[in-house]
């Protein structure tokens, strides 16, 4: 069960909450649950899986999607106080994807189960209206993600996503494989190592086994 | 002013006409417009535009997004019985993209002003579930093209393209220039003409100025 504490932070971040009716945030309360997850769980692997509308307490998850061939490219990131609602996709309606989300650090959550969910969405205008908003901002951030990899050379992509990366972490050295950039960036290994192994020629990096320091930050915001 | 017939329509596309009030009905009545537009015209042009949403009566258009460096993809098309909602994302949170929307054969329609439908969806459940569902229609839409532009190899993709192009014109003979299909599928016009020259080598298409050939349609079929 929720305490207090948990349920002033659901009210704050769940902007529909003071607009149900008394029953309704009762029953709510009810049928919300706390789900922890370590870093390196999937919380939800595709379209098998559909446990409701997580809220993030504390922690990162990043979503994905994975071609046929098994190539990643990460959709978008998600931190304290973020809604998903892919994880509830099974009951919207014309939703033919399949997201993937990964936990990056131990992540806190509130989960909304799809049956609780989907009893208060068909008689709330506030949990609809919310839900659409939410839906929207992630269609804004996947058609952002998809100009990048279309429109956008990799240099500038890959510069980008390491100044990210250290603003993430707050820290100017990144452990991280090569392997994960590419799944971050929907392209192959080797292509992220060509272009690590450039930037460390030109002095903006220092690629090290399983990490990668930032040493010149300046030249590397300029690329972007 | 719609008459009997387009009401009827107008009511058959729209799912959530039946579940408005009296009222209602007869307020969004008075207010749809019918539009025409003729091949080439632009009824969407980025986000100084704001129309409302459009219902495609008979016609097709494509809608997609530019670059900064004005490279083209296109997103979706529409057709006879087709909604249009991004022509009113001004009215929407979070929409931060632009999309334009070209009219590839002459086009009726109905347009639901941006007003009407804003009053609309503030008080209608059904509203906001149907916006909600169109949404996600379009996202994954969305989705799968980027699938496609990131995970396809480009014989793919065009040969693709070429297939559903035949369909939709019903014709193995395609009037499109090779620029049209680059800003299409979000690529460069010297991509698409090296590829095409490289479907005429080996038999699959004939090229003359102007127009398209399809000459071997199941080898086409084979490559996809």
């Amino acid at each position: 069960m929720i305490d207090q504490k948990d349920l002033e932070f659901i009210k704050n971040s769940l902007s529909f909450f003071s607009e149900l009716d008394k029953d309704q945030q009762l029953s709510l309360q009810q049928a919300i649950l706390k789900k922890e997850y370590v870093k390196g769980e999937i919380m939800q692997g595709g379209a098998q899986n559909c446990s409701g509308l997580f809220l993030i307490y504390s922690g990162q998850v990043r979503t994905y999607i994975i071609s046929e061939s098994g190539r990643e490219i990460t959709l978008y990131r998600l931190f304290d106080g973020d809604v998903c609602i892919f994880s509830a996709s099974c009951m919207m309606k014309n939703i033919s994807f399949d997201i993937y989300v990964e936990v990056e650090k131990d992540t806190q959550s509130f989960l909304i189960p799809t049956q609780a969910l989907k009893r208060l969405s068909k008689n709330s205008l506030p949990v609809q209206s919310f839900i659409n908003n939410i839906m929207a901002l992630r269609f804004s951030e996947v058609v952002w993600i998809m100009e990048q990899a279309l429109f956008t050379s990799f240099d500038k992509r890959l510069a980008n996503f390491l100044i990210e990366q250290s603003i993430i972490d707050n820290s100017d050295i990144l452990v991280i494989t090569h392997e994960k950039i590419a799944n971050h960036l929907g392209t192959a290994r080797e292509v992220v190592s060509r272009m690590l192994k450039y930037f460390q020629n030109i002095g903006l990096v220092k690629l090290s086994r399983g990490s990668i320091e930032i040493i010149d930050k300046d030249k590397l915001e300029e690329l972007v």
